[in-house]
């Protein structure tokens, strides 16, 4: 049984995995990554997971991942509020990258497990976060792991899971959960009570906090912060449930496409920003096309807009 | 209508995807591994590919790799033997470690596709490669392209190889088909004849000679080279399909198995070099229970035999 307290997320509320904005020669640009992550913290997040799935990570060498983080801490974002996406195929890379991520500030990080070999056995995973753990070596890691089947093709079982929060319960404190299936989160909540869990998609924001979960991090966060996080900060009221639908309507109409490139269309429009349309392959970008339909669903079914723009 | 000889490819014949020794710590032993790579080549080998799935490849850094490479040319590792593999999820990464390999005075490079974001477009994954080798941007590179649709789960359409061949005569000179489907080399060695075709397993290698392809890659090479080789050797001749035969039996008795674990056994076993079960995880090693039974089964039903050691 476990104690609700004794994995205490210091991640709680609202997170985009911020997307990764790229040059034309589709190399990372540091200096409008962390402009985005200041105005995403403005626009209401209450954290940032940098370096997830949304922000292309895996299509970064470890190197750009440590350059992009260090500008935007350099810049002024507080690092207190990242939770950094380390997880590589290597436990070795993965290490590095985490050790780097605590040893800057941040809050913690959130890993993927090594999703090359299929079929990996819960023995296997268990091995490698408990190797990930020592080989990290720093008492102040937080790990957030990181289950996304459709896409890791490599699930995290609850056993696994509670396996891990049982022996690292200090270090092993949250989980996203970008499986889709609510079931998998509701079922974790059971049986580890209070434990850091976040949903992948803001649909089940007021469910997971129901559930004693902590919040969300999704796509979609990147270009409705306030959106979203009015629905945090109306948990418990009578407005709630109203603003969960509003949100949950922007979502259902992003997410009808390829969430990366429509993302990243959304933003180049809003921000007036065309660059920002550019993914690293084996990603294609939206087209214009696409993307002025989307806009034009998203303004007149969901009344959305994005007024701020980057400073 | 493609040529023979637009895509020469540098090797053929026995290649094995060497295997990665960890010491106790489980970090890479790079001077077991330029012996293993030594001893492969005197044991019938006509290629090394270091850097396969066998080889733990993407459990292992980019550091690693490179200093792994470097140590084994160094030892007197015959570099235009080699085809190192190189795919890594990012581009930035899959450049900078096939550089390194052209530097280095390898043969060429096995390149998967980028395999995290699932259901890529061909068009996505022409310009990842397009990309890949515009960043190295080395005139001697030779890219065999890697097919391994059960565990990247990114399969390479005959479409996007023949366009990449079309547009990259001279640079995109082979494949490797780990698709344990035989129709799909012989298919591609339809579209492309003379292409440098490997089958992922022994099993199909007289009817990749026979189709016009370059030979195998194969797990299993690590532990029966000399088999593989007179096979190979002995193409056209009246002892071929029996020779075909009982290398096909012993690669069956192994990959009855998971594939990377037994073949360590084998070598731990037969080399006298207890460490060699070590993998790193996800994967685990093979208990000593099943590592001895499959022993006595290829010593009983196939007379297996490695009677060479490390020297």
């Amino acid at each position: 049984m476990q104690h609700p307290h004794q994995h205490p997320s210091p991640l709680k509320g609202v997170v985009a995995p911020v997307i990764t904005p790229f040059d034309e020669a589709l190399d990372p640009d540091p200096v409008r990554f962390a402009e985005i992550c200041a105005w995403l913290l403005r626009s209401g997040c209450t954290g940032l997971a940098p370096f997830g799935t949304t922000s292309e990570a895996n299509s970064l060498s470890t190197q750009e991942r440590i350059d992009l983080l260090e500008a935007a801490v350099k810049a002024g974002v507080d690092a207190s509020r990242l939770v950094p996406g380390t997880g590589c195929c290597s436990v070795t890379e993965t290490a590095l990258l985490s050790r780097h991520a605590m040893e800057t500030g941040c809050a913690g990080v959130m890993t993927l497990p090594p999703f090359y070999y299929k079929g990996a056995s819960d023995e296997g995973l268990y091995r490698y976060f408990a190797s990930l753990i020592e080989r990290v070596g720093d008492a102040r890691l937080k790990i957030y792991l990181y289950h996304i089947p459709p896409i890791a093709q490599v699930p995290l079982s609850h056993e696994l899971v509670t396996r891990l929060v049982g022996d690292f319960p200090e270090v092993v404190v949250g989980l996203k959960d970008s499986s889709g299936d609510w079931h998998y989160t509701e079922g974790l909540l059971g049986k580890l009570p209070g434990f850091g869990a976040f949903f992948g998609s803001e649909e089940r924001l007021l469910a997971t906090l129901n559930a004693g979960g902590a919040g969300c991090i999704s796509a979609t966060a990147n270009v409705n912060a306030a959106g979203i996080r009015a629905v945090w900060d109306a948990w418990g009221t009578p407005r709630a449930d109203s603003l969960q639908a509003s949100a949950s309507a922007v979502r259902r109409a992003i997410a009808h496409h390829p969430l990366i490139p429509a993302v990243k269309y959304l933003l180049a429009h809003y921000l007036r920003d065309p660059g920002l349309v550019r993914v690293r392959p084996p990603l294609t970008a939206f087209s214009e096309e696409k993307g002025r339909a989307l806009v034009e669903t998203l303004e007149r079914d969901c009344a959305f807009g994005l007024e701020e723009a980057l400073s």
